[in-house]
């Protein structure tokens, strides 16, 4: 398998095309673009059997990138907008898994007090939760009303307990239908940084990529299906370094200034080079964006909006 | 049984012993106090059997109460006073449940949001916390190092869930030996506002007195011994105004002004009239001292530290 | 002069005109009520002579309280509805001081790191300046935009500057033509808290009642017209517990218990009395409601929307 | 004058002498380091006449450049070594300004709600300020101790004031004799961020190298001489790629896989050309490491206690 290096199954399936030459989408792939208006596009890939599996590394399921422009100025009408166009992609997903009145539960992973991975926790916050209201004051909710609950369990930095097994003990306690995770991620590209949500129906690793799998948190680890809302909200300087890489050498390019070799380095993928030039002096840094208190207080509104109308 | 309308067990057994006009100990009941300096004192009693239970409402367990005066101006050096004096009790009663060795896991009850009530989730943030790393990594620990994790399970109206409920699937799952639950309270007299730490081994009822016991967080409910640390944070208006009723009577009799009605009246407990009279217009507010971020911080710092030195 | 103990101007009529057993308005004081909603009502004050001035105690000028009920639990559209009435009212009290050009300092007294003290502040952050546009980027705002600018001084304990100090230095330098201070202050009466805004054209003293008139921010230390929105955040137990002895003794009355002295009692004021019964004992705290945070929450919205669209 | 790049005046030294080749010091500048421990070092560096100013543009003053490694790991301990190291080189250069008793106001710059401009305001809050003790409560502090006082004054986008206009109308009206300015600043290296602390007494210029001068904090805009302490707590992506590209060079050299041009890049500063090829695309983000809530805790309890200590 290629190292992708990014989590987007729309990514994946570009690069493999493109490694591969093909023009026509790859048997086992199907997908869709749709464009909401100037700032927002949806993108929905479906992987239908094992081979489309094996070609882009992504289990059977659905994928979903929704791309978000100028969040850090957005004002309150696109925001809504973006919250809607969350809320109909989740709504269709969770309507392939469960009826109307499966309960779910909404998990928000991330650390509070660390602001760019504070969304998680931060949505739970504005959840409308139904579960208790229904259980014990039900003359209080319609009736057909679905039951939600919602926890933030913490990370383990601070819990000591790996997020799948607190929330195993949860969901064999309370049996919930449906799981719906809401994770910071760090971004693959610079581009991607605090603009895009990932709806995915086939789980998540927490810290993936770090060669563990203990911490899955899917159908396999908890027995029901779990719909991921994935926000990139950090990068590492290797990958900062190596998408503007690319932009400088094609800057020389164009300048006419560039060379064989130069040519050579835009072409290959260099991330994995740099991170060696940079790991010795401690100078692959995870960073985030200066405006990040904004971006995170205008993502929470999203998801929180996006699933409240949905469930 | 009376209504004691306090959960100290040293408040019970004084109302128990004046109404019954005893002057020694209740039979099941013992208790001692210690002085530590002019600003902390600590009171233990012990219920050791069914007569002691049932004079005073509680369980046979452990009960002790820690006042701190001034804890609003602290220093450093009596916080850290006040942390030693808890962690030296802490240790003691956790001590006659489990080995050394034994795994603990600390729940920090309340919300994070609400100032008055985000104590529990604080001291969490502050757990140093040793599960994962033993785990994962036990050569960075010493051997013999005890497994500590920790837990902040939000409240039922923000999650939808019994914190009994996450909890049971939490121990269910990871088995601990002994968990340690930190609480703010509502304070039953005016005095113990952000001034007391009471710890018992007997477990706690989150939101105590409202006539459920479904909540209850205790060894009946989790199968393993519940070492409880309540803070009280808040006030009912009610207790405030009954406990100044006795201090303005007090004074109208210095002064011989009171007659025999006000002195009837300060010998009884008027907490339930007068909250039927504020009830009817809004005025039975939950209320907190103006200091209470002050005082949030400062007791975060004693039970966090109070605890880190104890496990 | 009586002490009225309340800041109202309305409240210190009334208790003017009972206890002169006036059944006509003051000379020198005109007045006029209006309900917007079941939820939301306005008085208008007006002290018009010196009569009206010596009667109640306060200079020649507009007094508005608007008082909004239920606010712990306000929705959006009424904060919406409550930002209105505060905005209009504004205006009004504006336009009769300086032109629609006229510049304009919003001063947000308090301190962010004390929740009850915060609303200052937290108003300032959202106060939608504009001085600095039309002065580097004039193309960029409508002719005929007002200059608005914006500062939070923060308080004495933290600064070791009286506020009047630091604000006569700014006015002196940048001098605009008014300033509007917003002020959390502490309630005179228990049905107040949180649910009252008070708007007056006759500025401030911060810490009143303390005796000390050096740091009055007015037209007196300011040279320009000075509008205050004050709005009580907190309580004195004392003031709880005086109000709540009117009803508690009511409840008596109502149930054939009471006697000529508690009646006599219920006619007096008795604050000073049982202030004077609770300080020995350090019991007068100050307190404010437990859901502090959200009242804020709401408040800063209230304020900052209702001074955007009347400047 | 060469484009530095740098505010540091050690960096810039440096950068003249390798550009002139250089081995002694320019006339008009002096220098010394220490090595405080393993992880702190200090550089003084003194520019003595106008040759020394021209020569690395930066006028007559002392500059003193902190360096503290492995801040985000910092533990207690080296905290206070790093504020007493702090403190030590503050109350030099404040004694070659004003006089033991010779009252200072204490500023920071910043916004309290963006994380990595946060430090200005959170250091304020921890300043032992007694300004106002001093006047009105003399008989509570020894004699001859110094007025202290202490403002945060927020920033332009939220005040529409330039904050020098702020800072002259107190400065003007409550007459200190010297002023302390704490501000984030943005990085010119990589390896700086979040671990170096600049003191100078030549004052700043916010959001310098923006062209303006209008807003010069100085001696030349207040009439007192100024004392900056920057601390660099973000950086734009345009320098972690220009770094980064020379340690990928000096990789691929040490691999034997460079060329001559690329060589020539590695001499060469492509800063400019870099920002030039990202700004294009939306990609010169500012960034802050994604641990910047610990780090500017840690940083906050540095310089607090740092200033507190030598004043």
């Amino acid at each position: 398998m290629y190292n992708f290096r990014t989590d987007l199954a729309s990514e994946r399936r570009d690069i493999y095309q493109k490694a591969n030459k093909l023009e026509n989408e790859i048997d086992g792939i199907e997908s869709e673009k749709e464009e909401i208006d100037e700032n927002i596009k949806v993108e929905r890939v479906k992987i239908t059997n094992e081979n489309g599996e094996k070609a882009i590394g992504k289990p059977v399921g659905n994928y979903i990138t929704i791309d978000i422009k100028k969040l850090k100025i957005a004002q309150e009408e696109e925001i809504e907008k973006a919250a809607q166009t969350l809320s109909n992609e989740l709504r269709n997903i969770i309507d392939t898994h469960i009826d109307k009145q499966g309960e779910i539960l909404v998990v928000g992973l991330g650390n509070i007090y660390v602001t760019p991975d504070s969304l998680g926790p931060k949505v739970i916050n504005d959840i409308e939760v139904t579960r208790h209201v229904i259980k014990y004051l039900p003359q209080y909710v319609e009736e057909g009303t679905r039951m939600v609950s919602a926890i933030s369990p913490g990370v383990l930095g601070t819990t000591g307990i790996e997020t799948v097994e607190i929330l195993k003990g949860i969901v064999d306690n309370i049996k919930p239908k449906l799981v719906i995770v809401i994770d910071a991620l760090a971004s693959r590209s610079i581009e991607r940084i605090s603009s895009t949500v990932q709806i995915s129906d086939t789980g998540i690793v927490p810290g993936a990529g770090v060669g563990n799998t203990r911490s899955e948190i899917s159908e396999n680890s908890l027995g029901i299906p779990v719909v991921a809302i994935g926000i990139p909200t950090v990068v590492e300087t290797a990958v900062l370094v190596n998408d503007s890489l690319d932009l400088f050498i094609q800057k020389l390019q164009d300048e006419a200034k560039s060379n064989d070799y130069l040519n050579k380095l835009k072409e290959e993928d260099n991330y994995e080079e740099i991170k060696q030039a940079l790991l010795p002096q401690d100078y692959n840094l995870i960073v985030t964006p200066k405006e990040i208190d904004d971006l995170i207080e205008n993502m929470t509104e999203i998801v929180a909006q996006g699933i409240n109308n949905s469930v």
